[in-house]
């Protein structure tokens, strides 16, 4: 990169038969044949045979500098597994720039047999082991195309803050005691909902980010404890059928450029309606794919017509009114269907909501709608769920903002991790995170959540109850 | 975008002189002549003239869908300060979308003489202004930029919790109670510091992430209170010269493809010893523009051979051990100086560190250093700063994963507020944020912090403390 930099990377020795090279990276194996030793060497593009006589003693995963001559391997001895397998390199000189002592977990297996804590505790070693190391690769590429493809569009990345308020989606808030004003407290957001509908009013009219939701719910396999990552989309002057065939297009590109093995069963996508999903395969988000064994099949799928409410229960968080009335099925701003809003008064129960559901072989990986841009509408639905005055004055800015020149608008936010996983195969959300926290809410490699001292809880104007009982 | 979309962009009406078009966004401005009325129309693309008789009553800031015939203007009429400036809208029909009633602040002047507050209690209006607008787009263009730069360069992006550990960065935590764990909080990061190190022992090699990093400091025009956002570089196998060299390709890079019309005064960029700065300019970040008046001279400069250490004080929250002993002058990660090791023993004050810091026409833009790799380099340090047995268990992982095979790595963060307000030439670090927190930590539109229920402090088992006095 710099001047400086004489090294050699292990993928570029092909191309440097005769030549001299300097290689720095990590002992993958070793094996002695007595004088002659023979070493893997790793680095960030792949792995290297060398060989060399009367090396210095080496431990395996131990950081060195290799100076060595690229020799073209006879072909008898070509290794067709390795990018680099037809050249080795003949050792001048090996320096081990650290020392590894023996890892705690194995590495050169998939890993899916460790047990999970043991695995998050070193995450820096599980990150090592190929399959872990191309998800993460595989993670940075799938953002950075979507990226691309909608900057190509118009699109305006804008940050929202995660200090923020409660954005009510019917989940439980993590909660961020102020210091500066005590007794009060942020809410991480769930999602950027009410920013996002902001920015449309702001003019913004294509916006997306890559967002930090944060849910305090109890974790499942497809859903990691605490936070996870949405590509968060919202548009203005558009209708439900664009945004479904905006996401079709970027995720047919998508596959066809990153993942060109994999192939989609089914184009244009299937679209049921929630009750036809329900009846005919008694789920919301139902696995279409043809043949459940083969691992590059995509079976894309909208579900639509969602009813905009179900019952409300203990579980939906957001109204804490009381009074049990009707509960969004997706949140409080989807929009009614237009056919249906008449039936906001006679049978609420009835009404459609502008929601789309994306599934990919089962997983719900995304989801969005058209939203209300009525003030009326949307003080009606709040009736609805059962708020109080002072509940609805929480969202007076929304109601307000309405007010000012609302473009209607509405998006979709599929999920980073939920899309990986289905994509990729994987049997947790965690196989694509770096650091995921385990399902006690325990964090890799650091050991948080922790205690607090008594000096930062005073500061925050914040007590830990169970001390005093 | 999709098949049912047959809107024209303001900015595409040149091209279609003669054809009919619908458009649809925002009344910028009307002037009513009598019968005839000019309204412009303003979308995300710019604005458009248009004129037509007997228009229904509309007023500014409304959405409207006009469907018209393009017009060529004659010669005379062109208007060289709009890119529509050559056509004009025959307006057919004119439909409000939805009406704006008057707005609570101007939005066609810079803004910058209204009241913050005012300001950001209308965000999404305020962000309708032509300068705000220009800010989110500069900023999603600079940040798109950074990223394919990056990616083009074998760097892989990778998302690290915000759900974590304190890392000691010399500032005020902000805590999130932990359900799971009652009487434990998680810390929001100040820093991915030891994730991106963790990451470098995983083999990543190449790293980065926009990073958003919260201190619960008092803010100032150049930070913001709370969060802000940094473009997080980590690599192995460098030299500071290596990141030195990095950093100044990638920004000049990206001034000459987002910013043509600026100048950088000098190339390559000044280095001064932080001695050198300190005498010569009284500031640990000159600024060297030679004419402090050209809006459009950068003077980039590094700033280097910092002390490792400065004096511990009471603002140090990273020690909280009461011993007042040595304070990392940047973080307690950073190398010592090669040449300087037999110092930390004998005169630590005297040791220089390998950390650099980017600096902008007077703004510390960036920093970083090569990193500390050795355990019993890191220990010592940790011993000079005064940390306690338990203090130092708190960064046992650390220690044991450079027992792993580490590579040696360092890194550089530019804030990207920060290097945005100063390549702007905006006051505030605000003026490039879209929703910024106020001084006193009060959210923009939203009402934040505010009380949390009885109810969500009981599952959190924690108390207010106020509330009992």
């Amino acid at each position: 990169m710099g001047k400086t930099d004489t090294r050699t990377l292990v993928a570029e020795t092909v191309e440097k038969v005769d030549e001299n090279v300097i290689l720095k990276g990590w002992i993958d194996s070793i094996r002695d044949h007595g004088k002659i030793t023979f070493i893997d060497l790793r680095d960030r593009s792949g792995i290297v045979q060398c060989v060399g006589q009367d090396l210095p003693s080496v431990t395996s995963e131990s950081v060195v500098e290799i100076q060595g001559k690229v020799s073209k391997r006879p072909e008898g001895l070509i290794n067709k597994n390795i990018k680099t397998g037809t050249v080795e390199i003949q050792v001048g000189k090996l320096e081990v720039i650290t020392k590894a002592q023996e890892l705690p977990l194995p590495i050169s297996s998939d890993g899916y047999s460790i047990d999970e804590n043991i695995r998050n505790k070193w995450r820096y070693l599980d990150l090592r082991r190929t399959r872990m190391n191309t998800n993460m690769k595989v993670r940075s590429k799938v953002a950075n195309f979507m990226r691309n493809w909608l900057n190509d569009r118009d699109f305006v990345e804008i940050e929202t803050p995660i200090l923020t308020k409660t954005t009510p989606e019917g989940a439980r808030d993590f909660l961020v005691p102020s210091r500066l004003q005590p007794g009060n407290f942020y809410a991480l957001p769930q999602s950027p909902q009410q920013y996002k509908q902001l920015l449309m009013v702001a003019g913004i009219e294509r916006y997306y980010q890559f967002a930090r939701c944060f849910r305090d719910e109890d974790p499942r396999a497809d859903r990691a404890y605490g936070e996870f990552t949405q590509l968060d989309i919202e548009m203005s002057f558009v209708t439900q059928e664009d945004i479904l065939q905006m996401a079709e297009i970027l995720f047919t590109e998508l596959v066809k450029k990153i993942f060109p093995e994999k192939k989609i069963s089914k184009s244009p996508w299937p679209r049921l309606s929630h009750r036809e999903a329900m009846e005919k395969y008694r789920s919301d988000k139902p696995d279409l794919r043809k043949n459940k064994n083969d691992k590059d099949e995509l079976a894309f799928a909208w579900v639509l017509d969602f009813p905009l409410f179900t019952e409300q229960s203990e579980e939906d968080y957001f109204h804490g009114s009381g009074v049990a009335k009707f509960a969004p099925s997706h949140h409080m701003f989807t929009a009614p269907h237009p056919d249906d809003i008449e039936l906001l008064e006679k049978d609420p129960m009835k009404v459609r909501g502008l929601q789309h559901d994306l599934v990919l072989n089962g997983y719900e990986v995304g989801g969005g709608s058209i939203r209300i841009h009525q003030p009326e509408v949307q003080s009606k639905v709040f009736d609805l769920i059962g708020f109080t005055k002072d509940q609805k004055k929480q969202f007076s800015h929304m109601l307000n903002a309405f007010t000012y020149g609302v473009p209607p608008h509405g998006g979709i936010a599929p999920g980073l991790d939920r899309f990986l996983m289905a994509i990729l195969g994987e049997p947790s959300v965690r196989e694509v995170m770096a650091f995921p926290t385990s399902a006690s809410g325990q964090t890799a490699v650091l050991d948080a959540p922790s205690k607090a001292t008594e000096s930062q809880l005073k500061e925050l104007a914040i007590k830990v109850a169970a001390d005093e009982e």
